[in-house]
C-alpha cells in the first residue's frame, strides 16, 4: 500500500516520548515529523545547510490523521511542493508506516518567504524558485498568493 | 484587541522547552496548547473526567499561524463547537496572547466520537449531543458528517 | 505535607502532553518543569531578563523521582543555590504536588558559567555571587569547584 | 574517539524539535534519548514485548553533560547494567556523536521492579535476573539494593 506521492523521502522512528497516554503517538508529534521531513526536503533542495537557511515562516498547517502510529513503527514521510506564489508556497506530505505500508497521515502547509530583519513577507527569489521547480516540476502549473 | 470567540478559557504559559532553535514557541506546540484546551472544555462541557472521558479521535486539525508567540508570554485560549454531525463535530478555536492581547493562532478540528472495542466510529451519544448544545448552542444551526 | 527547602518557588501544571504510555507525567519532563523553575529562579536572583541572560551552561543534572505525577494535578517547585565555587554553582530543588502536598521529585544540577564566544567556562562574576548570596545565603559556608 | 562501554548499541538522530532557543539540544530531550535506548535494551535483554514489558519505574537519573549537540547529528548510545540488588538494579549509558566519535554525555539510572497491582516495589525476578547476568556478565560482580 505504501504509494508515496513525492519523490522526496525522509525517515523517522517512533520514540517512546511521542506516545501520550491514549498509547498512541500524540497528534502534535505529527507536526514535528512532517517538520523534520520538511527540512531535509528544504536543506535538500535549496543545497543550503544550517539554521540559517530558515528564513521561511509556517503561516498555516493542515493534518489529516488516517491511522493511529503505535510504538516500535517506523514511518515514510514524503513532502513536495505543489504551488508556488509570490511570496508563499505549499508543500504537501503523506506519511506511511514503513512495515505495514499504511497511511497514517497527510498534510498541507503554507510557507510564507520572511525578511526577519524588515519584519515582512518578502517575494520567493528566483533562485529559490528555480530550485524548487527543478525538483517538483509539477509545482509551475499551480498558483498561490 | 482580546477578543476570544467562545465562552469557554483555558490559560497555559509559555516554557523555555517550547520554544525552539528560532525562538519562538515551535509550530507543534501550538497543537499540544491546543489539546489542553480542548481537553479542559470536553471535561467542563462533558462532566465528565478523566482520560477514559477521551473516547473520541481526531480526525483533522487545522491551525493558522497568526503572530510568533515568544519566551515569558501566556497565553489564553478559547474554545468552542461549531457544528455536530452524526459520528462527528467540529471545535473551533483562537489563542491569544495576553499581555498585549494580540492573536497569535486559529485552529479547527475535526472529532468523531469512537469505539476502541469496535474499532470504528460510532453516533454521537444523545446526552453528549445536549451538554455541547448546552455550552454553545449555535453548534445546533450547522451541520458535519 | 508540602515543605520546600527554599524561598523562591516556581508552578507549573501537567499538560495532557507531559504523560507518557504507562499514563504518569514521562521523567524526561521533570527535568523540563525543574528548567523553567531554573529560569524563573535565575531571572529573579540574577534581575536579568532574556536568552541572553542564559550564560550558564548545564554541566550534570540529578533526579530522584519520589512518586508519579497524574494528569490533572500541578506542582510547586522551589529552587535554591546551596553552593558556589570558583566558575560553577549547585542548584538544588524540591518538587510537591499542590493538591495533596506530596513529594514528587528532588534534583540537584550543577552549572557552569560559560563564555560563549571563547567557548570555555569562566569565572563566576562577583555581580552574580554577591547577587545569588543575597538570595540563598547559606550558599556561601559551602564550596565547589 | 567513539568507544562505547557496553556491548548493547542504540542510535538515534537529532530532531529540530530537540533544539531549544540555545540552538543546541535541549538537556531534557537527552533523557528522551536514554530512554529510547533504556527501552530497546530491555526488549532485547528480556526478549519481552510491548508497553507490558514496562513493570520497572525509573528512581534515580544522573546525566553527566560532556559535548553540546547540534542540528544534523546523530548519536550512538551504549547500555549495560552494571550492578543488581534485590528489587532494584543499575543501568549506565554513554552516549557518542557518530560523526565526530565525540563523548556527549553519560547517564547512569537506578531502576526498580513495581508491582503496579500492589502499588509496591517487588524482587528482580529470576527470570530476569538470569537474562541481564547473560547480556552483562559483570553487573553480578557489584551490588545494589
Amino acid at each position: 500500500m505504501l504509494s508515496p506521492r513525492f519523490r522526496f523521502r525522509h525517515l523517522e522512528t517512533v520514540r517512546f516520548r511521542d506516545l501520550d497516554a491514549i498509547g498512541h503517538v500524540n497528534n502534535a508529534v505529527f507536526l514535528t515529523y512532517f517538520e523534520s521531513a520538511r527540512l531535509a526536503y528544504w536543506f535538500h533542495t535549496t543545497r543550503r545547510e544550517g539554521l540559517s537557511a530558515l528564513d521561511i515562516v509556517l503561516a498555516r498547517a493542515e493534518v489529516d490523521y488516517r491511522s493511529p502510529l503505535q510504538f516500535g513503527e517506523s514511518i515514510e514521510i514524503s513532502v513536495g511542493c505543489t504551488s508556488i506564489g509570490r511570496s508563499s508556497f505549499v508543500l504537501e506530505s503523506d506519511m506511511h508506516e514503513r512495515g505495514s505500508g499504511r497511511l497514517v497521515a497527510e498534510s498541507r502547509k503554507v510557507l510564507v518567504c520572511y525578511d526577519y530583519a524588515a519584519g515582512r513577507s518578502r517575494p520567493v527569489p528566483d533562485e529559490l524558485r528555480r530550485l524548487i521547480l527543478a525538483q517538483d516540476p509539477e509545482a509551475g502549473s499551480a498558483s498561490s498568493t
